[in-house]
């Protein structure tokens, strides 16, 4: 643990947990012989999350595993989910609803002590739903394998863990590049970042690199020329014009300052 | 009829055939009392087809239609074949296999009579497969719903009506972007063109308009700084930096020859 802040994995979801396990070998190898809090609130039914993902990890040599789960915002008070998240090593938010993380935990001392792990130095890692509230405004609803209309698309506070941001999991396999656009035509200033599954960004200071089997797309408005999503009717689909569009495949990496990608080396 | 090239109007697939019937109403308009050849060469059972337009276009006033099937390349050459052909004021490709339509007609008279047609001012359409034909060179094969992989695609060379674009269709309903992406990364020469269902795009001498529900992807490679196309291994996800999007809806338009849109009017 240093005084710099840790890194962020963030995942699109299904990550493969019983083969190459390219993804949790790079959670594994920040957490050690320390210990990591699978936070299973994103979940109405959290059975069976904790289970496997320490079948998953305790392959890979990380045995310190510990659930948090929140059933109402009260318990975030309590002493036993303190002691919990204390001097953990990591917190990895589990797939679900990210609206149930947001909602839970949000402005709750849990919501604290993540920040503080993640300030000191520790790993906070999220997949799926606990991918998506790492964005300072998320995506809750949206549809997808259709084409963005202006009206078909529900965004909340995420948890803000890193700024000017919106992620989308899941992406590639559910045709989710609609939702996105239309996301980032509300406002450029934030980079649209859609992680395909079994696929991961590690954020490390103001860059990041990609790992696993898919790909990332960063949908970046800066240069759009011209949108409707202010002037049409709800129903109308999404015109947008000038997005700038790369495609990040294993190894690559991003620098979030610039906005620009960079291959491996 | 005039000597100036006539339009051509390229369908994303499922065209609305019993609604507010948009697109049908654009073919309609440039058919009017002439004959429209409805072509199901890409079909292997097009029984069926020919019923169907017949009922939507009836309704529009179009009623000199008459089916063009191709059984075997040899059947282009016969007279009933050329019959069908003569005098047609637009010929329109249904769906189904595009790999049928450049097989059973490419290099025959029955080709030519449709390029004849097309340069005297006469209209060509095409839904789905019937749209990918258009290309110069067309995707035939290549993953849906998942980022590409380089070794994932394959192309073949169509009927080339529209110079330097490559055209897919039932393309947010699919998730197709990413085998876009491969193909225009392979050579940024070639512009991109994704075309949802119940979606056109109606070209006419270097430009196109969108008409329809969903909406029209443009993907444009000119800029592009790096892909991992040439290098990667047939498994590997696709990697391309700095392409150029374009979602382009209803009324909207395109240059082809500028590679920019603008709004309407």
């Amino acid at each position: 643990m240093t005084d710099a802040p840790g890194p962020i994995i963030v995942i699109g979801g299904h990550e493969d947990k019983d083969g190459d396990r390219l993804i949790l070998k790079e959670v594994a190898a920040r957490i050690g012989k320390g210990k990591l809090v699978i936070a299973t609130v994103a979940s109405h039914e959290p059975e069976g999350y904790f289970d496997a993902y320490q079948k998953a990890f305790g392959a890979l040599g990380v045995t310190n595993l510990v659930e948090l789960y929140v059933n109402e915002r009260d318990e975030t008070r309590s002493t036993a989910t303190r002691e919990i998240l204390a001097d953990a090593a990591g917190v990895f938010f589990t797939g679900g609803d990210q609206l149930r993380i947001s909602s839970q935990i949000g402005d709750t001392p849990v919501e604290e002590m993540v920040r503080e792990i993640h300030r000191r130095g520790g790993l906070v890692a999220g997949t799926s739903a606990g991918a998506s509230v790492m964005s300072e405004t998320m995506l809750v609803r949206g549809s997808s394998g259709e084409s963005h209309r202006i009206g078909d698309l529900n965004m909340a506070p995420g948890l803000g863990l890193i700024p000017a941001v919106i992620i989308d999991q899941h992406f590639a396999e559910r045709g989710r590049i609609g939702r996105l656009l239309g996301a980032i035509a509300q406002n450029p200033r934030v980079l649209g970042i859609g992680i395909d599954e079994d696929t991961a960004i590690i954020v490390h200071k103001e860059s990041f690199k990609v790992v696993g089997a898919g790909a990332v797309y960063v949908v970046d408005g800066a240069d759009v020329t011209h949108s409707n999503v202010a002037e049409a009717r709800r129903a109308e689909s999404l015109s947008i014009f000038g997005v700038r569009l790369h495609v990040i495949a294993n190894d690559d990496c991003f620098d979030l300052t610039t906005r620009r990608p960079h291959v491996a080396g």
